[in-house]
């Protein structure tokens, strides 16, 4: 039950994703993960209106978190000072730590 | 509640990628990723009869769709038509989409 | 229900990617997606005592195995062989594998 945690994943430009992962750190986030990922948004397009429409722009950022308030605190940070302007979609899962000594240690 | 949903993630080759984004495109998928996946298959080996062997061609394919009827969809679809020839294993799993009113914005 | 399985997903450093996915093929995993990481681990930095800084030495390594007594044999091993010298992360998740009986064909 301890173990238990929420991974949070958002998938945007990647010009955004210094300041994205900043706001993970700021937020309390022990870590996270960037992985390139191509794709097609829900905007039906993949494109901003102030960038190119280079099909890899696309970042995945992965983080682990505490719990769900956490992860909505996120959340509405990043929507809130980059959605108007950039395309992106959150969400977030339940997940387990596995042997959760070794993620604790310093 | 309202904010759930399924992400179906979809492990295959390469090469029927864009025919498998097609599929989840048609069924209604509003948004994919997709991931350069170095792996190993539960075949044994993770080449295809008609390929080479190259250990960078598969590729993780994830989507957000709105429930497991639609994931089943895509799945059956992809299934059918190409696992008879491609190697793939596909999976879901349920996510909470974060902020959805930015995420149902046109 | 005779679809349910678990995903385990390991954020480790590159250099020992190898040797994680032979635990996870020992343990009886049926595959294993490997993929480019950059990142930023819970230590504070994602640096190791013996290598280099460099931003995209790290792997994300996900395995769908049977349950959560196979993920746990994976993670001690994972865990007391390389943590006490290699950065890390692992958690586990619930997936529902879609169309298993394509998935367990030989």
């Amino acid at each position: 039950m301890e173990n238990r945690a929420k991974k949070i994943v958002i998938i945007t430009e990647k010009v955004i994703a210094e300041k994205v992962t900043r706001i993970i750190e700021n937020a309390g986030g022990t870590g996270y993960t960037i992985t390139a990922a191509d794709g097609k948004g829900s905007r039906g397009v993949r494109t901003s209106d102030h960038l190119s429409n280079d099909s890899t722009s696309n970042v995945k950022i992965e983080a682990i978190v505490a719990n769900t308030e956490q992860a909505d605190r996120i959340a509405n940070e990043v929507a809130s000072k980059f959605f108007e302007d950039y395309s992106g979609i959150m969400y977030a899962l339940d997940v387990e730590i596995l042997r959760p000594q070794k993620f604790q240690k310093p």
